[in-house]
């Protein structure tokens, strides 16, 4: 027995598309590019401040100079005078558990301590303290904090003070801002929120499912991928090295 | 000799990121996505009704059902237990020259009429006559034209009404009407203008280079990847059929 | 800092290309394929009867039919008029923990057992039981036993009596086909050892590590993906619908 | 309506597989591998000569170093702690026009150069040099000729000493060996075959079809790129650096 596939995202029939139940149409100009976004992936339409939100997010990665892995991975595929889309397609197989994959991981462990201050009654203070114990005693590492380049990522401090200036921040947020406190306390070392700790807590403010977070990123710098394969293949010969200094994390 | 290579998209040194030349924290927040994806393209920012032209068009092809290839083509192998990102990574490898690819042709088949116009001073009517007839010399076949589910679509409708009324309708939205009706004409068949053909004529209006015209068809349908493989692997068994009845052109 | 990647595979100089360290030329129609192939990924040439057991293994999932998602993503990438490197690569991406995966996890299953067999003084019999009981209390399948569509695996059958014939079988064939037993009275339905179980078995045999089961099928596999391709493209028009009926595990 | 794929390469139903006809059992442990590869791709079995040329071509680009664009794809994929399978797409990805399809053109070239023999009742010297006027006239280069790292490669020496014991040399090899007599002379620098132009030639001997060349290339390479990805993974921490001095065609 066959069976066709059935899909709440979007529906085609004839002279009618929609999108999540509404006509393409009425999307098409009239709402944002953040507010699409936004309604395709979780299903209704946010408020223009979320829109902004998620597009200040997607403009944060959109690209990161020449040393992401994905970027080598794109460039390298386009300079064997391949098609645009297998460059893209190699860049996107970087974007993996170390590589924008930490959003992922920084949302579980922020998550935690939100759930903490209710399961527990804890302030955020208390609730990092027990999140990097809990964490500690699994021999995990709490992702999204730390940079081997960034002392204080720029992207954070203006993803941060957006958030707050839209009434988008609040307790994802905060319990962000306290786990940096715990963490360069507990290890002695500056452990800076990175963007994608930042992107992690202000995702969680707006309801996205940690499955999706990897998916955000994927969605930005596909842009970024596209330009660097544009480039790659306009300036250059074919079958040159590829080669980058030592990498850092985003 | 080893070499770094250099790239004029960004630039990442400690606490400092720039795209285009621009500091990113002055870009996010500030910029909306419309803006800051031209910039990083063609590497100026856009006027505000090209930025919404752009987002418009990206929202027109975000997602279009359950038969696109690279839908297929996703979904199957997010089927298999896949991560994320090899799911979007095969949908990617499906947009390609007979799905995406032919907002390029259709670029290259209006800008030629437009450029006739010039070159040998003839109106649009008559660079379309002559345009048609070069494709049919040469056995090659106008892409952007015709589509067997819609009769007229409604995203090539909206997108030239949104052309009109944000002030970027030009000569090659006026050239691919005027194509519509005389490929229609020594046709004998309707032909309308379809979103590849719409998206063709709102880039070249905006002075998007032609190679980079699939890379706006995956920017926006990474979107619909990321939607369905997440979707497909929270409801399904793996492992299941994935099927679909027959495809039709978008 | 930047540094080159070091590696044991192979070394190329002028001149002179070595795998594993010796001579290319030494391996150019003086060994067979499977013993090159042992060779690359385990350091060591075989015996000529493990080269012709590893040989029996690619054969036996070079291809299968036109169901599998792999053979689905490929077919459908390459309906879209893709290159042939794209098609493969969109095939590949669905060798995955469900589709070739399972050799790893029969590994590990049947590796189990027979450690059982040193660390606690069991009989192949008794040690089928607890590992069939450990992987109960755990929430667990066993992978490696039963498939949908065959009652018995030609496959299967053929393998276990080669590596009988080349003096390859030995604890882990016997601790397979004892778990075949166990299983099938404990469930009370008919679980026969499927493909990726009998190769599981003789791989480990062989000593392959687990990490490389998967590669085996891909490196097998990649025959029949390209041979799918390729007839797609010389057979039929491009977007057609790709459509397979419901798909049986291997 | 929708319609199921149909395929003449194998065949699976209830406990029966077939290859180009053949019940599988009858070809595991029978058959070589290179026996039944070539049928898989020209669904006929060769001779057990050719299935040994075959295989020794699958052997001589098995595996390149650390430099080919193809083998870094992999890597860097590998190092963001991607899965096997992730990791051989990109390399994958990068076998393409200028990686692995010099053998596709430079069977093109020869093929072109053997017609003449026939259609213009030249020898293999005019048909050389007439081959190599053609090419210039169009501003073509011939691939296959000509390596900036190897003066002679050693593949390139021992594939034709092979393909003469076998008794596979014909007029395609000679053809070959005349080419670059005649290229170098006219160019007057060295251009010795290189292993793509010895690999082309020993194919065309065999009769594949130019459109499956890259196929070859990829069905021996994937088996690189798996060493490569779990050596990568076994032995170095992700987000490392991956860098190879300046890459040398194969």
């Amino acid at each position: 027995m066959t069976f066709i596939r059935k899909t709440s995202i979007s529906k085609v029939e004839a002279e009618k598309i929609t999108l999540r139940g509404t006509p393409i149409e009425n999307l098409i100009g009239n709402c944002s590019y953040g507010e699409v976004l936004y309604l395709l992936l979780l299903g209704k339409l946010p408020t223009l401040n979320q829109a902004k939100m998620l597009e200040a997010i997607l403009v944060s990665v959109i690209d990161h100079g020449v040393k992401p892995p994905s970027t080598i991975a794109a460039v390298t595929v386009a300079n064997t005078g391949a098609s645009l889309n297998s460059s893209v397609a190699a860049g996107i197989l970087a974007i993996n558990k170390f590589h924008g994959g930490a959003i992922e991981d920084a949302m579980a462990a922020i998550g935690e301590a939100v759930k903490l201050q209710t399961t527990e009654g804890l302030d955020a203070g208390e609730a990092a303290v027990k999140t990097v114990a809990n964490y500690k005693e699994q021999g995990a590492r709490i992702s999204g904090f730390g940079h081997r380049f960034h002392a204080a990522d720029p992207r954070t401090i203006r993803l941060f003070e957006l958030a707050k200036e839209l009434g988008i921040a609040g307790k994802f947020i905060e319990q962000a801002e306290v786990l940096e406190k715990v963490l360069t306390e507990k290890s002695g070392k500056h452990l800076p929120i990175n963007a994608d700790g930042a992107i992690a807590a202000c995702l969680l403010e707006m309801n996205f499912p940690p499955k999706i977070a990897n998916g955000i990123f994927m969605i930005a710098r596909t842009a970024g991928l596209v330009a660097h394969a544009v480039e790659e293949q306009a300036n250059h010969p074919p079958m040159r090295t590829v080669e980058v200094e030592n990498y850092e994390f985003e």
